[in-house]
């Protein structure tokens, strides 16, 4: 990456919540202001109360905005309930759990899109007030909701995450609304602009969080015929999944929890892989140009170890 | 009061918030279950933020539910503001002051208000989960909006109350709504029904919090047409309200701060006044029977006295 200071971004991260969004911190971290931007997943978007709530959004946010609380993997970090505890106390929905600060971003962006604001220019605002100096797009502005079949029948995906605790086993997943919706125009002029120069698949729940965004009307063609490198993060480590259900979605689905399941699922995407230290041997299966270095990110330094590191690795690739 | 197990109310309270609500607190710890209506103003509900918030309504069933704060005055007891800290870093309106558990009730109400629930629906709801035994029910399903003519223009109440903290003079005041509105017919069957015995009009502001209620079309006639005795107990202590705007609003008004501006203001519609012990003298210029004791009600032990010593003084009325 050339630290110039640039106008339009150099880097774009495809991106869903947990993972994606520490992956895009390290990124956020190491890169100069304004050559990051992350589209993210918006097909986890549910009315919850009222509130419009975006998991992968919020995640995202709070990961680039320094908030995002490290052990829970999700929400903001010196969090407090109280509220939650008052909605059970009056026999509201509380299946949710719905932090006093996570409630701020809740309550603004549901007002403001009830006030005719988009959900990007929304969320512009947000990474503006709190410090972010890159961007982050939704995927669409258009509502698109992953519905899973599943052995208990088909689910909307915050009854299969939260309610049913991912127990049900995922048989196929679908994408309502996806073939009418469109990819964001920021975040196509993002794609196409001619400054960039790599896009990272963020070590995100392929099924959850990327097919969404794959499965918006010319995207997979626009990375099949990509001018820049494409890598993508593995989301495994030893062939599991480190938090979220993929581990037991591959297998319920029947493929095989490890790295070549992911090349193969992103194959003519993807020009290279990145995949965790102690999975090196993987990439005997993997026919294509992988990095081996540790992707567990518990902490800042270790975000920003793996970010630097996926930086230089798209230095590899000769179309750079 | 005939202390017999009652289906249909006895007494029925007209309340505003904060002093209101403390009396009808007072009177709900006195009575047995269920021999108490509380008809609650309406005209400060505003939309902040998307939420509807109900001013009175929840300081009536903060207070019945032993929820309030007893030093603010207003909100819930051992309340957080770590949503409206969230709110203001994100850039959000800040203006009105949100408690973390105070925001549960305003996004379930705002909620179910747009699945098409009923405002006294909702506010029935509310007053069984938190165990309230006696009713609160709102003045009207419809908007009726409290608009103030001040030195400074026309000002909405929350604009006045909150932003300009009753700084602006009062010159007059309507009841934008008003007219189109009607008692709400859970309030009205209360009103009628052959088991009521008294009526209180509670400690408000008359103007911001009763005349709300008083100009809906045909309660004035109610009232002055009544089969059971109607008290009104003064918001005013020394010729001055213990907190709000209501000295500063007689003054603006050309009113005296007196016991007997208030009798004058609710000539006709009320048989007798409770005034606090302090203000013995005025009895002189009351024209209507007058109960003289401590209506200062800074705790629980001070509200039930004041209830008790009320209730007694409706046995006074011949009629009862």
């Amino acid at each position: 990456m050339t630290p110039l200071a640039a106008k339009s971004p150099r880097v774009v991260v495809l991106s869903g919540g947990v993972g994606g969004a520490k992956f895009a911190a390290g990124l956020n971290a190491m890169l100069p202001a304004g050559q990051l931007a992350v589209i993210v997943n918006t097909a986890d978007d549910f009315d919850h109360l009222g509130l419009r709530i975006c998991p992968d959004l919020d995640s995202v946010l709070y990961g680039l905005a320094h908030l995002q609380d490290e052990i829970r993997g999700w929400g903001r970090r010196d969090e407090s309930w109280n509220c939650l505890q008052a909605l059970t106390a009056i026999g509201a929905e509380d299946w949710f759990a719905l932090g006093d600060r996570d409630l701020a971003v809740h309550v603004f962006r549901s007002h403001m899109l009830r006030q005719g604001m988009s959900l990007a220019e929304i969320t512009e605002h947000l990474v503006k007030a709190l410090g972010v100096q890159n961007a982050i797009i939704p995927m669409s502005e258009s509502r698109v909701s992953t519905v899973l079949s599943t052995d208990e029948g088909e689910l909307a995906l915050q009854d299969y995450f939260v309610r049913r605790r991912c127990q049900p086993k995922v048989r196929s997943l679908r994408y309502d609304g996806a073939q009418q919706a469109r990819l964001h125009p920021k975040a196509k002029t993002v794609l196409n602009a001619p400054e960039i120069q790599a896009i990272f698949i963020a070590p995100s729940n392929p099924f959850l969080s990327i097919d969404p965004i794959l499965s918006l009307p010319g995207v997979k063609d626009m990375l099949q015929n990509r001018r820049v490198p494409v890598i993508a993060v593995s989301p495994l480590i030893g062939g599991r999944s480190l938090k979220g259900p993929l581990s037991d979605m591959l297998e319920s689905m029947g493929f095989e929890g490890s790295n070549a399941t992911i090349a193969k699922h992103y194959s003519g995407l993807i020009d290279g892989m990145v995949i965790d230290s102690s999975d090196g041997q993987d990439i005997d299966e993997l026919d294509l140009p992988t990095l081996v270095v540790p992707i567990f990110m518990p902490d800042a330094p270790s975000r920003e170890r793996l970010a630097q590191a996926t930086l230089e690795f798209v230095q590899v690739f000769s179309r750079v």
